[in-house]
């Protein structure tokens, strides 16, 4: 990960895109693993992105458009748009000229249902979310599918999950949260039982790389991940019969599901969904890998206290500074490698301080504990924000999200 | 198939139930091939179905059953059961001991949305049905995801079939029809994840033959047509976290469905379903196959006019008659290959006269014209009676019958 705004692609050409163009699991290629169930990376600095544009068949996050999006919207970009973490797309132009057309599209996000409290990297779609705003999915069928789980433990836990989500700052005017268990109904099983029948089984295990030992519901899910990219899976959301397009804010690993979409929707004639990637939020350990649940030490959650962050950050963040302060002084920090200084690359907003702290810390100038000091203190910036609302959040407040109604939109 | 009342089944072991125990087409083994999606039997007298109930591993109906429902219907048994086309069965004991100690259990059959209008052999699961009482499903979505029809055909198709269903001569108040695509919903998509979560891709290959070429929907589909037989997926009607067991009576290329079904509702805690099951009614041109509406001159449909039944039988049933009227009075009919006898077994409700007829046929007495003629009067009685019912169903009456409300039963 370099910090200059947007790095640039290396030249590869991009792989076609379409069901049969790759499959997720191509292992010995390279190093980097990605898939919607773990990321790993060969290398320190984590995930080669631009590697894996040209072996997803995705769109780079070009300077053009970033200055299209800020023009837009009249707001300043976002700072992880600025700095390469929202590094590619499908499509984002179709949903810029509709929405200069004054034309609608929706946001569509979500996130498996995670026990305890969500951490830091599973905020990071909901933040470009809300960025962007919203309306978004939550899938415990998938987690129960997958974990060692019963169904009210899956909804349970997803019920903690809205809440977390919700303390991102939604507008609930604008936002529907659904959990796939709760919201199933005729016209999202209908789009279900459409993309079921355009994909064969062969097709779904070169995207998904499933197994003759993996049940049959995983090779169900993944339609239940794509149907609602299409409006007509929420006629009281969106009023019946109208076709509005769909933009997804999410990590590119996720992308197998949209991909698929992506190609089943021309048949179906509705409109292909548009989206937008974010890198990953790297684990405390290093950016080998993402941050994960399962793995609490990896990983800052939304309910850790302030001291906790501070423990863990000083005690865990992988740091790309030198074993003693004189060799440190002498031959600087790496903050590609850096975990305290990724997080302030996501969170921070002032550039000029950011790019100081880049140029002090390379330069020895700065020491390891004083670059863990600042990203201590913004990573509780951002967590307390979403605890302070988070205190707010009862089960009146995921009602109020949940509930069927129409959102309040213009077009 | 013999006329005899209960064919003595021929001491086969029967197969170990559950999902390993066999294949549907276990090809090579024996000429008949028994599955979800075709029938056709080595044979002109139709499939062996003593060797279908060893091979599926099923129980024979035995006049002890026959004697017990009697006793506890209070009313005769019904032809079909008389003769043993009700000829096989999972567990029938633990419904008729439930409902001698006033337990209740509810029943589940359904069918395909077929173009046009039903044709006899759909109508004898419901007319069984009926005979026992009901609680009802009709998949939609298997037709759509089987063949090359889009959504909304598939749902015309089974609203013009849930009318020819109801002709049969339901009671609304005991009767809830369903289609999947209109049904949908929570606590129908749990029990269809649940029963996902339990079967390996490899199993339901296993027992449906599925291969890579199809679809995802194949392969999602049996949990769809699996979940009904948990009562918990009606709420609205049997009240929420009731387990009331259930008895599906249908046609044995059905029974893969329910072996699946069987083997995973003890792991999600819920009561088996027990089964009945009724052999094919055969195809016009002979008991190789059973009618298919996608070649009409094999059925005999709802609304065939009494003129049209009349030219069938006379043209296309096949005969098992002689070649000559001197050779036929020389040699007799075969009533086992005979499809006009066979129509007359299942629908004819006078044993004595069945008897008297069989004797006459076999012994050249009776000529084939003849036999031809008394099929003809008892089809057209038949299909007469649903046609009458027929004319008085309207979207009314769909309305009634599958609208979500409690059903009239006490327990």
């Amino acid at each position: 990960m370099s910090s200059s705004p947007i790095p640039e692609a290396r030249e590869v050409k991009p792989a076609e895109e379409g069901m049969e163009a790759l499959r997720m699991d191509e292992e010995g290629k390279d190093d980097d693993k990605v898939t919607p169930w773990s990321v790993s990376a060969g290398s320190a600095t984590g995930v080669d992105y631009d590697k894996l544009i040209a072996k997803f068949g995705c769109r780079k996050m070009t300077q053009e458009l970033i200055d299209r999006i800020v023009k837009m919207t009249g707001k300043p970009a976002h700072p992880m748009l600025r700095r390469g973490m929202i590094f590619a797309h499908r499509d984002i132009e179709v949903m810029l000229k509709r929405k200069e057309e004054g034309k609608p599209f929706f946001l569509y996000t979500g996130r498996g249902a995670s026990s305890g409290s969500l951490h830091l990297g599973h905020l990071v779609p909901f933040i470009l979310t809300k960025y962007l705003q919203d309306a978004f999915d939550m899938t415990d069928d998938e987690k129960y599918l997958w974990k060692d789980l019963k169904v009210d433990e899956a909804k349970k836990m997803a019920k903690e999950n809205i809440k977390d989500i919700i303390s991102v700052g939604f507008d609930p005017e604008k936002t529907f949260i659904f959990t796939n268990f709760d919201y199933m109904c005729p016209p999202f099983y209908e789009n279900v039982v459409k993309v079921w029948k355009c994909v064969t089984t062969n097709q779904s295990r070169a995207i998904f790389g499933f197994t003759n030992e993996d049940s049959m519901g995983k090779s169900a899910f993944p339609a239940i991940e794509s149907a609602p990219c299409f409006s007509s899976s929420f006629p009281h959301i969106f009023g019946k019969r109208i076709d509005i397009p769909c933009l997804v804010p999410c990590a590119i690993d996720q992308d197998p599901y949209f991909r698929m979409t992506r190609d089943v929707a021309p048949r179906l004639k509705y409109p292909k969904p548009s989206l937008i990637f974010s890198t990953f939020l790297p684990a405390l350990q290093g950016a080998q890998t993402k941050m994960n649940a399962s793995e609490p030490l990896s990983c800052i959650f939304i309910n850790d206290t302030p001291k906790q962050i501070k423990n863990k950050i000083n005690r865990e963040a992988f740091s790309g500074g030198q074993p003693t302060v004189e060799e440190h002084r002498q031959k600087g920090g790496n903050c590609d490698v850096d975990i305290s200084f990724q997080f302030l690359k996501f969170f921070l907003d002032d550039d000029d301080q950011l790019e100081q702290i880049r140029q002090d810390y390379t330069s020895g100038k700065m020491l390891t504990g004083e670059l863990k000091q600042l990203a201590i203190a913004e990573v509780q910036r951002v967590i307390g924000e979403v605890a302070e609302r988070r205190k707010q959040v009862t089960d009146a407040t995921v009602e109020e999200f949940t509930k069927i109604r129409p959102l309040a939109y213009k077009y």
